[in-house]
C-alpha cells in the first residue's frame, strides 16, 4: 500500500511519519527537489501541471491526499481519473479562494465578519466606505502566513495597497477587535464517522502563527464550533482532517478561514493528544476507525521561525519535544516547532518561559 | 546531518522515525533490498563484508549506529577508520557472544545462573553432569528470538541436541525456575550522562517476546538493576540505548542477556514514556541531553507475530496504538506491535483482553 501526498512541505513530512506505523509507503510530489518531506519519503519532482511527472507520481498509488491548499484543482481532476483523492476537489476549491470560503460559511449560517468582494477600484473603494476603517483586505487566492493580507487604517494606505494589488481580486472584511483567535480541528473518515479535537487558542504575529495552546478554556464555544464543523464536513462529504479558524468576539465565534488539510495549530496533537491530527488524517483516508482526540494535560506548541534555537538548551528542558523539518533557516520561514506537555497550567508557565527565553521569542 | 544505521529491520525503521524530528537524514545498510527500514529511509544494499557497498553507505555520514547485534565486528572496525560508531565495538563484541556476555556480568559482580562453556562433547556432557537437569544450552553466537536455544530435560535430549550443535561452541546454564522476566533499558550519552527506564515485565513463549508491561511492580529491584546497568555502561564507555534481560528469582535479579541496542521490550516507550527509547538513542549518539524516561500510566506492548490482526477491530479500541513494520507475515516473524496506554491497571485489563481476543493471542 502506498499513499501519495501532493506537496512536500513539513505537513507532508509529518503525514509520512504518521503513516509509517500503518506499514504503508509514502510518495510525495513537489516542484522543489529539496522539499522537506522528500527527506523521509519517496519524492517525485515536478510542476503541478506536468502530466508526465504526475503519471510517475501516481503509478502504483492506492490513495492520494494533499498537504497544501494551493494545489491546482486541475491536478486533482487529473489524478481523480484513476485514483481516490481525499479531501474532495470541492473542499479544495473552496479552501483556496477566500470569497468562496466566506460564501460557504454564510450558506451554512456560520457567522463571519461583514465581508465584501472587489474586482475593480470602484468596488474596492465602495466596500471600504461601507465597512469603515480599520478594514482588512486579502487577495482571494494564494494567501498564507499573512501573505496577501493587509490591515488598512486610512485612505492613504487603501490607495497604496490597491496599487500593489490591482491585478488581484480581493475580499474586504470588517476589522474584528477579537478577544481571541481559536481554531477547531476535526476529522471525518470515508465511512462518515467524525471526531473533534478540543478548541485551540492561537497567537499570530505579522500573520504568522506563533503559538497554540490547549485547553483553550472556551466554555460553551466547543459545542458551537463542532456544530459548525459538522455542517461543513457533511455538506462537503469531507474525508480527512479539516481546520477552521475563528475569532472569539463578544462571546461568539466568527469563522475566519478554513483549511482542507492538517493544520499548524494542530501540531501539538503529536504528543499532546491520544491520536495526532496526522495519524487521524491517515486513518480517515485509509477508512480505518478514527482515534481518540482527547488532550493530555496542558499543552503548548511554539513555532520555530526564521532561525534555529540552541538545541542543547531546548532538549535539556523536561517534557519538551522538538520537531525540526530539515529546512534551512530563512526570515519568516517555519523551520520547526516545539511542543511542551505539562500536567497543569502552572508547571506549563514555567516551562514555557524557559522555552521562550531560549528561543528569544517573546510574546 | 545524516545518521547511518547498520541493519534495516524494524528497529532501524523505528530509529529512523525517531531521528526525523531532529531534522536529520537517515541511511540504512542491509543485505536485503526489501528491508523494512528501507521503506522509510535511504537504503544501501550489501553484505556486511562488501567494502564497496560500505563505502557507498558511509559516504557523507556524520555518525553510525547499529540496530542488530550480529553485524560483524570487522564491519564496525572498517567504518571506525573514518567515522564515529556508537555503541562501541567492544559492546558489540560482548553482545554477540553469550560466553563473553556471561563473563562480563561475572567480572562486574552481577549475579547470573551457574554457567559452563563447552567446545567438545567431553566438556558438554561434563557441564550437564555438573549442572544437572533441566539445563539450558545455547549457541554462543547468532542466537535471537529463541533460535539456537534448548531446554534439556534428560540424557536423550542432550545427545540429540549435541548432534545438532556439534559444530557450534555452546554455553550451558543451570535452569532457573524464575518468578518473572524483567528487562531494564538504559541510555548513556556521549558526554556520559545516563537515564534509566522503569523495569519492564516480559513474557516470552518459544523464546519469542510476546508481551511487555510497565510498571513492573518490582519494588527494590529497580535501583539494583540500575546499579548493574551503570557499572556495565561505565565499564564500556557505552553510548546509546542498552538493554539487560534479567530473571527475577527468589527476590533477586540474575542477569540473563544484554543487547547493545534498542530493544523489543522497550517499544512501549514510543507512546508510554515521555521520551521513547528510539529518540533517546538518537539523542545519545548526537550528544544531545537525554530525555525524560518516566512512564505515563499503565502501559502494555503486545507483539504481532506471524499474522496481521483485524486492523479495523484493533484501531476501534481507544488508546491502542498500532505499529506495523511493512514486513510480509510469516510464521514466528515479528511484523508489528500494539501499545495500549491506560490510566490504571484496571482499565488496562479490559483493553488488553479486547486486544488479545482480537489478535487471537492468549497467554
Amino acid at each position: 500500500m502506498t499513499i501519495g501526498i501532493l506537496g512536500g512541505g513539513q505537513l507532508g513530512r509529518m503525514l509520512a511519519q504518521a503513516a509509517y506505523p500503518f506499514g504503508v509507503r509514502v510518495r510525495c510530489f513537489d516542484p522543489d527537489p529539496a522539499a522537506s518531506a522528500g527527506h523521509v519519503s519517496q519524492l517525485v519532482v515536478g510542476n503541478y501541471n506536468d502530466e508526465l511527472a504526475l503519471k510517475e507520481f501516481s503509478d502504483g498509488l492506492d490513495v492520494v491526499t494533499y498537504e497544501f491548499e494551493n494545489v491546482p484543482v486541475e491536478t486533482i481532476a487529473y489524478l481523480e481519473k484513476t485514483l481516490k483523492v481525499y479531501p474532495s476537489r470541492e473542499a479544495l476549491e473552496i479552501g483556496q479562494d477566500r470569497l468562496k470560503e466566506k460564501m460557504f460559511f454564510k450558506e451554512l449560517g456560520i457567522p463571519i465578519a461583514e465581508t465584501r468582494s472587489a474586482e475593480s477600484a470602484e468596488e474596492y473603494f465602495a466596500a471600504i466606505r461601507d465597512l469603515g476603517y480599520p478594514v482588512v483586505v486579502k487577495t482571494r487566492r494564494f494567501g498564507y502566513d499573512g501573505k496577501g493580507q493587509y490591515l488598512l487604517k486610512n485612505e492613504r494606505e487603501s490607495r497604496k495597497v490597491w496599487e500593489e494589488l490591482r491585478r488581484s481580486r480581493v475580499v474586504l472584511e470588517q476589522y474584528i477587535p477579537f478577544d481571541g483567535e481559536l481554531s477547531l480541528l476535526t476529522v471525518r473518515s470515508r465511512s462518515g464517522s467524525m471526531a473533534f479535537y478540543p478548541l485551540i487558542r492561537n497567537n499570530h504575529r505579522e500573520g504568522i502563527l506563533r503559538m497554540s495552546r490547549v485547553p483553550a478554556a472556551a466554555g460553551d464555544l466547543q459545542s458551537l464550533a463542532e456544530q459548525y464543523a459538522q455542517s461543513m464536513m457533511e455538506r462537503l462529504e469531507y474525508v480527512g482532517v479539516f481546520a477552521i479558524e475563528f475569532f472569539q468576539h463578544d462571546g461568539k465565534l466568527l469563522a475566519n478561514e478554513m483549511a482542507p488539510r492538517v493544520h499548524n495549530s494542530g501540531h501539538w496533537t503529536i504528543e499532546g493528544a491520544v491520536t495526532s491530527q496526522f495519524e487521524n488524517h491517515i486513518r480517515a483516508i485509509l477508512d480505518y476507525p478514527l482515534g481518540a482526540t482527547a488532550v493530555q494535560g496542558s499543552v503548548t506548541m511554539v513555532n520555530l521561525i526564521g532561525r534555529l534555537p540552541d538545541l542543547n538548551g531546548i532538549l535539556a528542558i523536561p517534557d519538551v519535544h522538538l520537531h525540526l523539518y530539515g529546512k534551512s533557516p530563512r526570515k519568516n520561514r517555519k523551520i520547526g516547532h516545539i511542543t511542551i506537555v505539562a500536567g497543569d497550567d502552572l508547571s506549563m508557565e514555567s516551562k514555557l518561559t524557559e522555552v521562550l527565553n531560549n528561543i528569544g521569542h517573546h510574546e
